[in-house]
Protein backbone atom coordinates (compact mmCIF):
# COMPACT_ATOMS: atom_id res chain seq x y z
CA UNK A 1 0.00 0.00 0.00
CA UNK A 2 1.13 3.19 -1.24
CA UNK A 3 1.60 6.19 1.70
CA UNK A 4 -0.85 8.17 0.52
CA UNK A 5 -3.28 5.25 1.05
CA UNK A 6 -1.73 4.70 4.25
CA UNK A 7 -1.95 8.32 5.66
CA UNK A 8 -6.09 7.80 4.56
CA UNK A 9 -5.96 4.36 6.48
CA UNK A 10 -4.87 5.93 9.22
CA UNK A 11 -7.03 9.58 9.20
CA UNK A 12 -10.09 7.24 8.50
CA UNK A 13 -9.40 4.73 11.26
CA UNK A 14 -8.38 7.05 13.97
CA UNK A 15 -10.88 9.98 12.40
CA UNK A 16 -7.60 12.68 13.15
CA UNK A 17 -5.91 14.70 11.14
CA UNK A 18 -4.19 15.34 13.86
CA UNK A 19 0.44 14.96 14.09
CA UNK A 20 1.76 15.91 17.37
CA UNK A 21 5.35 17.24 16.95
CA UNK A 22 8.02 15.91 19.71
CA UNK A 23 10.21 18.50 20.04
CA UNK A 24 11.51 17.25 23.41
CA UNK A 25 13.25 20.30 25.16
CA UNK A 26 15.02 19.32 28.15
CA UNK A 27 14.67 22.60 29.54
CA UNK A 28 10.91 22.44 29.09
CA UNK A 29 10.39 19.11 30.79
CA UNK A 30 7.97 19.41 33.56
CA UNK A 31 9.45 19.90 37.32
CA UNK A 32 8.35 16.13 38.27
CA UNK A 33 10.07 14.49 35.65
CA UNK A 34 13.28 16.52 35.81
CA UNK A 35 14.96 14.31 38.21
CA UNK A 36 15.04 11.02 36.16
CA UNK A 37 18.16 10.08 33.87
CA UNK A 38 15.90 9.62 30.68
CA UNK A 39 13.72 12.20 31.14
CA UNK A 40 12.50 12.70 27.92
CA UNK A 41 11.97 9.65 26.87
CA UNK A 42 9.77 8.86 30.31
CA UNK A 43 8.11 12.22 28.91
CA UNK A 44 7.57 11.20 25.50
CA UNK A 45 5.91 7.62 26.83
CA UNK A 46 3.59 9.43 28.73
CA UNK A 47 2.60 12.21 25.74
CA UNK A 48 2.33 8.95 23.50
CA UNK A 49 0.59 6.85 25.98
CA UNK A 50 -1.86 9.69 26.98
CA UNK A 51 -2.70 11.13 22.50
CA UNK A 52 -2.17 8.09 20.63
CA UNK A 53 -5.76 7.33 20.06
CA UNK A 54 -6.15 11.23 18.72
CA UNK A 55 -3.84 11.15 16.13
CA UNK A 56 -2.73 10.54 13.30
CA UNK A 57 0.66 10.94 13.31
CA UNK A 58 3.82 12.11 15.58
CA UNK A 59 6.36 14.00 14.53
CA UNK A 60 9.89 13.82 16.20
CA UNK A 61 12.00 16.65 15.39
CA UNK A 62 15.32 15.41 15.13
CA UNK A 63 16.92 18.67 15.84
CA UNK A 64 15.97 18.27 19.85
CA UNK A 65 17.45 14.58 19.55
CA UNK A 66 20.87 15.33 17.81
CA UNK A 67 21.45 18.14 20.54
CA UNK A 68 21.19 15.25 23.39
CA UNK A 69 24.08 13.55 21.64
CA UNK A 70 24.40 9.73 21.85
CA UNK A 71 21.50 9.69 24.80
CA UNK A 72 19.30 11.61 21.95
CA UNK A 73 19.89 8.37 19.46
CA UNK A 74 18.52 6.05 22.04
CA UNK A 75 15.81 8.05 22.90
CA UNK A 76 14.64 8.80 19.32
CA UNK A 77 14.56 4.76 19.18
CA UNK A 78 12.96 4.55 21.91
CA UNK A 79 10.12 7.04 21.68
CA UNK A 80 9.79 5.28 18.07
CA UNK A 81 9.43 1.90 19.65
CA UNK A 82 6.14 2.98 22.01
CA UNK A 83 4.37 4.58 19.18
CA UNK A 84 1.90 2.15 18.09
CA UNK A 85 1.16 0.90 14.60
CA UNK A 86 -1.99 2.31 13.72
CA UNK A 87 -0.52 5.73 13.86
CA UNK A 88 2.33 6.99 11.24
CA UNK A 89 5.79 8.65 12.16
CA UNK A 90 7.32 11.76 10.45
CA UNK A 91 11.06 12.12 10.95
CA UNK A 92 11.26 16.20 11.03
CA UNK A 93 15.09 16.98 9.25
CA UNK A 94 14.21 18.56 6.19
CA UNK A 95 17.53 17.01 5.08
CA UNK A 96 18.97 17.38 1.84
CA UNK A 97 22.19 16.24 0.07
CA UNK A 98 23.73 14.82 -3.27
CA UNK A 99 22.86 11.04 -3.98
CA UNK A 100 24.86 8.51 -2.05
CA UNK A 101 24.18 11.35 1.07
CA UNK A 102 20.72 11.35 0.81
CA UNK A 103 20.73 7.59 0.23
CA UNK A 104 23.11 7.39 3.79
CA UNK A 105 19.93 9.77 5.45
CA UNK A 106 17.15 8.02 3.81
CA UNK A 107 18.70 4.60 5.28
CA UNK A 108 18.85 6.03 8.28
CA UNK A 109 15.76 7.01 8.93
CA UNK A 110 13.54 4.93 6.92
CA UNK A 111 15.47 1.43 7.88
CA UNK A 112 17.01 1.89 11.31
CA UNK A 113 15.17 4.02 13.39
CA UNK A 114 12.09 2.67 11.14
CA UNK A 115 10.24 6.06 10.29
CA UNK A 116 7.22 5.79 7.80
CA UNK A 117 8.18 9.40 6.51
CA UNK A 118 10.17 12.22 6.57
CA UNK A 119 10.88 16.08 5.46
CA UNK A 120 12.99 16.65 2.66
CA UNK A 121 14.37 20.14 1.36
CA UNK A 122 13.84 20.45 -2.33
CA UNK A 123 17.05 23.01 -3.29
CA UNK A 124 19.36 20.42 -4.34
CA UNK A 125 17.19 19.13 -6.51
CA UNK A 126 15.83 15.45 -7.94
CA UNK A 127 18.59 12.98 -7.08
CA UNK A 128 18.93 14.69 -3.70
CA UNK A 129 14.91 13.49 -2.65
CA UNK A 130 15.11 10.44 -4.88
CA UNK A 131 16.73 8.02 -2.31
CA UNK A 132 13.84 8.85 -0.20
CA UNK A 133 11.06 7.99 -2.95
CA UNK A 134 12.10 4.16 -3.75
CA UNK A 135 9.97 2.57 -1.20
CA UNK A 136 6.48 3.10 -2.04
CA UNK A 137 5.30 2.64 1.70
CA UNK A 138 7.03 5.20 2.55
CA UNK A 139 6.75 8.79 3.00
CA UNK A 140 8.33 11.90 1.88
CA UNK A 141 7.39 15.50 2.37
CA UNK A 142 8.98 18.05 0.74
CA UNK A 143 9.35 21.61 1.91
CA UNK A 144 7.29 24.17 -0.64
CA UNK A 145 5.99 27.15 1.57
CA UNK A 146 7.13 27.12 4.90
CA UNK A 147 5.77 28.66 8.32
CA UNK A 148 8.68 30.66 8.94
CA UNK A 149 9.13 34.51 8.13
CA UNK A 150 12.39 33.40 6.59
CA UNK A 151 9.47 31.60 3.98
CA UNK A 152 9.33 35.06 2.15
CA UNK A 153 13.35 35.21 1.28
CA UNK A 154 13.54 32.72 -1.76
CA UNK A 155 10.45 30.83 -1.80
CA UNK A 156 8.14 33.39 -2.93
CA UNK A 157 10.42 34.79 -5.51
CA UNK A 158 9.11 34.93 -9.08
CA UNK A 159 9.80 32.50 -11.92
CA UNK A 160 8.48 34.38 -15.01
CA UNK A 161 4.65 34.63 -13.49
CA UNK A 162 5.04 32.01 -10.89
CA UNK A 163 6.73 31.72 -7.10
CA UNK A 164 9.29 29.56 -6.14
CA UNK A 165 7.46 27.41 -3.95
CA UNK A 166 4.83 26.90 -6.94
CA UNK A 167 7.38 25.82 -9.15
CA UNK A 168 8.54 23.21 -6.68
CA UNK A 169 4.87 22.08 -6.15
CA UNK A 170 4.91 21.67 -9.86
CA UNK A 171 8.24 19.83 -10.11
CA UNK A 172 7.99 17.14 -7.25
CA UNK A 173 4.04 16.21 -8.29
CA UNK A 174 6.06 14.83 -11.08
CA UNK A 175 8.07 12.95 -8.97
CA UNK A 176 5.17 11.38 -7.16
CA UNK A 177 5.24 8.22 -9.35
CA UNK A 178 4.99 5.83 -6.41
CA UNK A 179 2.17 7.58 -4.55
CA UNK A 180 4.32 8.45 -1.84
CA UNK A 181 5.01 12.22 -2.02
CA UNK A 182 3.74 15.21 0.14
CA UNK A 183 4.64 18.76 0.66
CA UNK A 184 5.08 20.93 3.64
CA UNK A 185 2.75 24.11 3.71
CA UNK A 186 2.72 26.57 6.53
CA UNK A 187 -0.31 27.04 7.87
CA UNK A 188 0.61 30.58 8.08
CA UNK A 189 -0.04 31.05 4.77
CA UNK A 190 -3.79 29.82 3.81
CA UNK A 191 -4.20 31.68 0.74
CA UNK A 192 -1.51 29.69 -0.94
CA UNK A 193 -2.25 26.82 1.10
CA UNK A 194 -5.73 26.67 -0.99
CA UNK A 195 -3.92 27.33 -4.18
CA UNK A 196 -1.56 24.27 -3.35
CA UNK A 197 -4.50 22.05 -2.44
CA UNK A 198 -5.95 22.90 -6.16
CA UNK A 199 -2.77 22.01 -7.83
CA UNK A 200 -2.22 18.68 -5.83
CA UNK A 201 -5.83 17.30 -5.34
CA UNK A 202 -4.28 13.67 -4.12
CA UNK A 203 -0.59 14.48 -2.10
CA UNK A 204 -0.63 14.39 1.74
CA UNK A 205 0.02 18.24 3.18
CA UNK A 206 2.08 18.48 6.10
CA UNK A 207 0.64 21.91 7.71
CA UNK A 208 2.72 23.19 10.59
CA UNK A 209 2.53 26.60 12.11
CA UNK A 210 -0.73 26.48 13.72
CA UNK A 211 -0.75 28.04 17.78
CA UNK A 212 2.65 29.52 18.77
CA UNK A 213 3.86 30.98 14.93
CA UNK A 214 0.31 32.22 14.38
CA UNK A 215 -1.62 30.17 11.75
CA UNK A 216 -5.32 29.75 11.51
CA UNK A 217 -6.57 26.64 12.56
CA UNK A 218 -9.87 26.93 10.70
CA UNK A 219 -8.83 28.20 6.92
CA UNK A 220 -5.77 25.87 7.75
CA UNK A 221 -8.39 23.21 7.45
CA UNK A 222 -10.43 24.12 4.89
CA UNK A 223 -7.49 24.98 2.75
CA UNK A 224 -5.67 22.13 3.49
CA UNK A 225 -8.32 18.79 3.63
CA UNK A 226 -8.51 17.37 0.01
CA UNK A 227 -12.00 16.69 -1.35
CA UNK A 228 -13.00 13.60 1.18
CA UNK A 229 -11.73 16.46 4.01
CA UNK A 230 -8.39 14.12 4.26
CA UNK A 231 -4.88 14.35 3.48
CA UNK A 232 -4.37 17.41 5.11
CA UNK A 233 -1.88 16.98 8.44
CA UNK A 234 -2.19 19.54 11.02
CA UNK A 235 0.77 19.70 13.20
CA UNK A 236 1.04 21.12 17.02
CA UNK A 237 3.54 20.45 18.94
CA UNK A 238 4.31 23.00 22.00
CA UNK A 239 0.65 24.04 22.77
CA UNK A 240 0.25 20.28 23.45
CA UNK A 241 3.18 18.64 24.51
CA UNK A 242 3.93 21.74 26.97
CA UNK A 243 -0.10 22.40 27.70
CA UNK A 244 0.90 22.40 31.48
CA UNK A 245 4.06 22.25 33.03
CA UNK A 246 2.94 20.40 36.21
CA UNK A 247 2.57 17.07 37.22
CA UNK A 248 -0.69 16.87 35.39
CA UNK A 249 1.48 17.27 31.79
CA UNK A 250 -0.21 14.00 30.15
CA UNK A 251 -3.63 14.87 31.20
CA UNK A 252 -2.97 18.92 30.16
CA UNK A 253 -1.59 17.30 26.80
CA UNK A 254 -4.73 14.63 25.82
CA UNK A 255 -7.02 17.66 27.02
CA UNK A 256 -5.74 20.13 24.41
CA UNK A 257 -5.05 16.93 21.92
CA UNK A 258 -8.84 16.33 22.37
CA UNK A 259 -9.96 20.12 21.98
CA UNK A 260 -7.95 20.41 18.78
CA UNK A 261 -8.62 17.31 17.22
CA UNK A 262 -12.59 17.98 17.24
CA UNK A 263 -12.31 21.51 16.32
CA UNK A 264 -10.38 20.42 13.16
CA UNK A 265 -12.86 17.96 12.07
CA UNK A 266 -15.82 20.58 13.02
CA UNK A 267 -14.03 22.48 10.10
CA UNK A 268 -13.86 19.67 7.97
CA UNK A 269 -17.35 19.07 7.96
CA UNK A 270 -17.44 15.37 6.75
CA UNK B 1 39.34 36.82 15.10
CA UNK B 2 36.35 36.48 12.56
CA UNK B 3 35.88 33.00 10.78
CA UNK B 4 36.90 34.27 7.14
CA UNK B 5 40.02 35.77 8.78
CA UNK B 6 40.62 32.71 11.00
CA UNK B 7 40.61 30.53 7.58
CA UNK B 8 43.02 33.08 5.90
CA UNK B 9 45.52 32.71 8.54
CA UNK B 10 44.90 28.76 8.33
CA UNK B 11 45.37 28.79 4.65
CA UNK B 12 48.93 30.38 4.84
CA UNK B 13 50.02 28.79 7.93
CA UNK B 14 49.47 25.33 5.85
CA UNK B 15 50.04 26.55 2.63
CA UNK B 16 46.79 24.68 1.65
CA UNK B 17 43.14 24.88 0.35
CA UNK B 18 42.80 21.46 0.17
CA UNK B 19 40.36 20.00 2.79
CA UNK B 20 39.53 16.53 3.31
CA UNK B 21 36.37 15.06 3.17
CA UNK B 22 35.82 12.43 6.19
CA UNK B 23 32.73 10.59 4.59
CA UNK B 24 33.70 7.14 6.74
CA UNK B 25 31.83 4.51 5.35
CA UNK B 26 32.10 1.52 7.14
CA UNK B 27 31.67 -0.60 3.87
CA UNK B 28 34.72 0.93 2.07
CA UNK B 29 36.44 0.90 5.50
CA UNK B 30 40.74 -0.95 4.09
CA UNK B 31 39.98 -4.46 5.35
CA UNK B 32 42.85 -4.90 7.45
CA UNK B 33 40.99 -2.18 9.54
CA UNK B 34 37.32 -3.87 9.76
CA UNK B 35 37.92 -6.32 12.53
CA UNK B 36 38.19 -3.66 14.80
CA UNK B 37 35.27 -2.66 16.88
CA UNK B 38 35.69 1.40 16.21
CA UNK B 39 37.20 0.46 13.00
CA UNK B 40 35.53 4.29 11.72
CA UNK B 41 37.17 5.95 14.51
CA UNK B 42 40.64 4.30 13.64
CA UNK B 43 40.07 4.56 9.91
CA UNK B 44 39.86 8.61 10.72
CA UNK B 45 42.35 8.93 13.35
CA UNK B 46 44.81 7.41 10.65
CA UNK B 47 43.58 9.44 7.63
CA UNK B 48 43.95 12.51 9.94
CA UNK B 49 47.28 12.21 11.43
CA UNK B 50 48.89 10.91 8.04
CA UNK B 51 47.70 14.34 6.57
CA UNK B 52 46.78 17.19 9.10
CA UNK B 53 50.06 19.23 8.08
CA UNK B 54 48.54 19.30 4.08
CA UNK B 55 44.79 20.53 4.78
CA UNK B 56 43.22 23.35 5.96
CA UNK B 57 40.13 21.97 6.57
CA UNK B 58 38.41 18.66 7.64
CA UNK B 59 34.87 18.22 6.48
CA UNK B 60 32.60 15.54 8.20
CA UNK B 61 29.50 14.58 6.54
CA UNK B 62 27.12 13.98 8.96
CA UNK B 63 24.66 11.71 7.22
CA UNK B 64 27.85 8.82 7.62
CA UNK B 65 27.78 9.22 11.42
CA UNK B 66 24.03 9.40 11.63
CA UNK B 67 23.38 6.32 9.96
CA UNK B 68 26.31 4.82 12.57
CA UNK B 69 23.52 5.33 15.35
CA UNK B 70 24.67 6.12 19.31
CA UNK B 71 28.14 4.61 18.54
CA UNK B 72 28.50 7.40 15.08
CA UNK B 73 27.94 9.85 17.12
CA UNK B 74 30.94 9.06 19.68
CA UNK B 75 32.90 8.57 16.45
CA UNK B 76 32.04 11.85 15.32
CA UNK B 77 33.44 13.34 18.76
CA UNK B 78 36.52 11.56 19.41
CA UNK B 79 37.29 12.33 15.72
CA UNK B 80 37.18 16.02 16.38
CA UNK B 81 39.37 15.63 19.16
CA UNK B 82 41.75 14.27 17.10
CA UNK B 83 41.81 17.16 14.55
CA UNK B 84 44.33 19.77 15.57
CA UNK B 85 43.42 23.10 16.39
CA UNK B 86 45.54 24.35 13.39
CA UNK B 87 43.01 23.54 11.03
CA UNK B 88 39.35 24.02 10.54
CA UNK B 89 36.31 21.88 10.60
CA UNK B 90 33.49 22.29 8.58
CA UNK B 91 30.03 20.39 9.80
CA UNK B 92 28.45 18.94 6.60
CA UNK B 93 24.42 18.34 6.90
CA UNK B 94 23.19 21.30 5.01
CA UNK B 95 20.83 22.06 7.81
CA UNK B 96 17.87 24.72 7.88
CA UNK B 97 14.65 25.16 10.13
CA UNK B 98 12.86 27.45 11.57
CA UNK B 99 14.43 29.38 14.60
CA UNK B 100 13.97 27.88 17.22
CA UNK B 101 15.20 24.48 15.56
CA UNK B 102 18.39 25.93 13.72
CA UNK B 103 19.63 27.30 17.24
CA UNK B 104 19.19 23.78 18.21
CA UNK B 105 21.37 23.01 15.43
CA UNK B 106 23.69 25.73 15.55
CA UNK B 107 23.92 24.94 19.41
CA UNK B 108 24.64 21.15 18.85
CA UNK B 109 27.51 21.82 16.33
CA UNK B 110 29.25 24.69 17.59
CA UNK B 111 29.50 23.96 21.36
CA UNK B 112 28.37 20.37 21.42
CA UNK B 113 30.44 19.43 19.12
CA UNK B 114 32.75 22.02 18.57
CA UNK B 115 33.00 22.89 14.98
CA UNK B 116 34.38 25.82 13.30
CA UNK B 117 31.86 26.14 10.80
CA UNK B 118 29.01 24.05 8.81
CA UNK B 119 26.90 23.63 5.94
CA UNK B 120 23.40 25.24 5.74
CA UNK B 121 20.77 25.13 3.45
CA UNK B 122 19.09 28.92 2.14
CA UNK B 123 15.41 27.52 1.29
CA UNK B 124 14.01 28.33 4.80
CA UNK B 125 15.16 32.09 4.33
CA UNK B 126 16.88 34.33 6.87
CA UNK B 127 15.91 33.18 10.64
CA UNK B 128 16.81 29.59 9.62
CA UNK B 129 20.34 30.70 8.85
CA UNK B 130 20.47 33.44 11.57
CA UNK B 131 21.60 31.15 14.75
CA UNK B 132 24.53 30.09 12.52
CA UNK B 133 26.01 33.85 12.31
CA UNK B 134 25.84 34.93 15.96
CA UNK B 135 29.45 33.75 16.56
CA UNK B 136 31.62 35.69 14.51
CA UNK B 137 34.59 33.28 15.24
CA UNK B 138 32.00 30.30 13.57
CA UNK B 139 31.44 30.02 9.99
CA UNK B 140 28.39 29.37 7.63
CA UNK B 141 28.76 27.59 4.23
CA UNK B 142 25.71 28.45 2.53
CA UNK B 143 24.34 26.37 -0.72
CA UNK B 144 24.25 28.46 -3.79
CA UNK B 145 25.19 26.24 -6.51
CA UNK B 146 25.60 22.21 -5.64
CA UNK B 147 28.10 20.33 -7.08
CA UNK B 148 24.89 17.71 -8.10
CA UNK B 149 22.81 17.11 -11.14
CA UNK B 150 19.97 17.92 -9.28
CA UNK B 151 21.16 21.99 -8.98
CA UNK B 152 19.66 22.58 -12.69
CA UNK B 153 16.14 21.64 -11.15
CA UNK B 154 15.39 25.04 -8.90
CA UNK B 155 18.63 26.82 -8.58
CA UNK B 156 19.14 27.69 -11.87
CA UNK B 157 15.45 28.54 -12.62
CA UNK B 158 15.69 32.16 -13.70
CA UNK B 159 13.97 35.30 -10.68
CA UNK B 160 13.76 37.74 -13.69
CA UNK B 161 16.96 37.79 -15.27
CA UNK B 162 19.25 36.40 -12.59
CA UNK B 163 18.92 32.72 -11.66
CA UNK B 164 17.85 31.56 -7.80
CA UNK B 165 21.82 30.75 -6.91
CA UNK B 166 22.67 34.28 -7.76
CA UNK B 167 19.56 35.84 -6.00
CA UNK B 168 21.00 33.43 -3.05
CA UNK B 169 24.45 35.04 -3.08
CA UNK B 170 23.22 38.64 -3.48
CA UNK B 171 21.20 37.74 -0.21
CA UNK B 172 23.84 36.03 1.74
CA UNK B 173 25.92 38.60 0.99
CA UNK B 174 23.87 40.87 3.23
CA UNK B 175 23.94 38.62 6.46
CA UNK B 176 27.76 38.85 5.88
CA UNK B 177 28.49 41.68 9.11
CA UNK B 178 30.11 39.25 11.34
CA UNK B 179 32.50 38.19 8.34
CA UNK B 180 31.61 34.68 8.68
CA UNK B 181 29.79 33.99 5.81
CA UNK B 182 30.76 31.45 2.85
CA UNK B 183 29.04 29.69 0.17
CA UNK B 184 28.87 25.94 -1.48
CA UNK B 185 29.60 26.17 -4.99
CA UNK B 186 30.68 22.96 -7.24
CA UNK B 187 33.40 22.81 -9.01
CA UNK B 188 30.71 21.41 -11.96
CA UNK B 189 29.87 24.75 -12.51
CA UNK B 190 33.55 26.64 -13.13
CA UNK B 191 31.96 29.64 -15.10
CA UNK B 192 29.14 30.15 -12.25
CA UNK B 193 31.92 30.02 -9.89
CA UNK B 194 34.30 32.47 -11.30
CA UNK B 195 31.24 34.81 -11.37
CA UNK B 196 30.32 34.23 -8.07
CA UNK B 197 33.80 34.86 -7.01
CA UNK B 198 33.61 38.40 -8.57
CA UNK B 199 29.81 38.87 -6.87
CA UNK B 200 31.81 38.20 -3.51
CA UNK B 201 35.69 38.77 -3.71
CA UNK B 202 35.83 38.64 0.07
CA UNK B 203 33.93 35.18 1.13
CA UNK B 204 35.23 31.79 1.57
CA UNK B 205 33.94 29.52 -0.86
CA UNK B 206 33.40 25.94 -0.36
CA UNK B 207 33.86 24.07 -3.32
CA UNK B 208 33.00 20.13 -3.58
CA UNK B 209 33.00 18.24 -6.86
CA UNK B 210 36.67 17.50 -7.88
CA UNK B 211 37.28 13.78 -8.64
CA UNK B 212 34.54 11.18 -8.81
CA UNK B 213 31.70 14.00 -9.44
CA UNK B 214 33.64 15.23 -12.23
CA UNK B 215 34.80 18.61 -11.41
CA UNK B 216 38.20 20.23 -12.68
CA UNK B 217 40.77 21.18 -10.42
CA UNK B 218 42.52 23.79 -12.28
CA UNK B 219 39.20 25.83 -12.99
CA UNK B 220 38.23 25.27 -10.08
CA UNK B 221 40.98 26.89 -8.47
CA UNK B 222 41.52 29.48 -10.91
CA UNK B 223 38.07 30.60 -10.85
CA UNK B 224 37.18 30.41 -7.14
CA UNK B 225 40.39 32.23 -5.11
CA UNK B 226 40.55 35.76 -4.02
CA UNK B 227 42.91 38.16 -5.53
CA UNK B 228 45.13 37.15 -2.91
CA UNK B 229 44.81 33.13 -4.31
CA UNK B 230 42.89 32.52 -1.07
CA UNK B 231 39.27 31.74 0.50
CA UNK B 232 38.77 28.78 -2.19
CA UNK B 233 38.39 25.48 -0.28
CA UNK B 234 38.96 22.94 -2.41
CA UNK B 235 37.18 19.53 -1.04
CA UNK B 236 38.19 16.00 -2.10
CA UNK B 237 36.59 12.99 -0.15
CA UNK B 238 36.56 9.67 -1.93
CA UNK B 239 39.66 9.98 -3.99
CA UNK B 240 41.86 10.95 -1.04
CA UNK B 241 40.51 8.47 1.45
CA UNK B 242 39.74 5.53 -0.45
CA UNK B 243 43.39 6.12 -2.60
CA UNK B 244 43.82 2.30 -1.09
CA UNK B 245 41.69 0.14 0.44
CA UNK B 246 44.88 -1.84 1.61
CA UNK B 247 46.76 -1.84 4.60
CA UNK B 248 48.68 0.98 3.24
CA UNK B 249 45.80 3.29 3.10
CA UNK B 250 47.12 5.69 5.61
CA UNK B 251 50.12 6.20 3.15
CA UNK B 252 48.14 6.13 -0.13
CA UNK B 253 45.65 9.17 1.24
CA UNK B 254 49.22 11.02 2.67
CA UNK B 255 50.29 10.39 -1.07
CA UNK B 256 47.09 11.95 -2.61
CA UNK B 257 46.88 14.42 -0.57
CA UNK B 258 50.24 16.00 -0.78
CA UNK B 259 49.69 15.65 -5.07
CA UNK B 260 46.63 17.50 -4.74
CA UNK B 261 47.74 20.32 -2.62
CA UNK B 262 50.49 20.95 -4.79
CA UNK B 263 48.66 20.67 -7.85
CA UNK B 264 46.60 23.39 -6.36
CA UNK B 265 49.28 25.40 -5.26
CA UNK B 266 50.53 25.40 -8.72
CA UNK B 267 47.37 26.65 -9.87
CA UNK B 268 46.84 29.11 -7.42
CA UNK B 269 50.27 30.56 -8.58
CA UNK B 270 50.91 32.63 -5.29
Amino acid sequence: MSFTERLRQVQINQNSLLCIGLDADQSKIPAPLRTREHSVLEFNRRIIEATQDLVCAYKPNLAFYESLGEQGVTILRETLNFIPKSVLTIGDGKRGDIGNTAERYATSLFIDFGFDSATVNPYMGADSVEPFLTDPEKGVFILALTSNPGSKDFQRLKIGMVPLFEKVVRTVKKWNTNQNVGLVVGATHPRELQRIRRMVPDMPILIPGIGKQGGDLKSAVRSGCDRHGQLAIINASRSIIYASAGGDFAEAARAEAIKMRDEINLYRDV
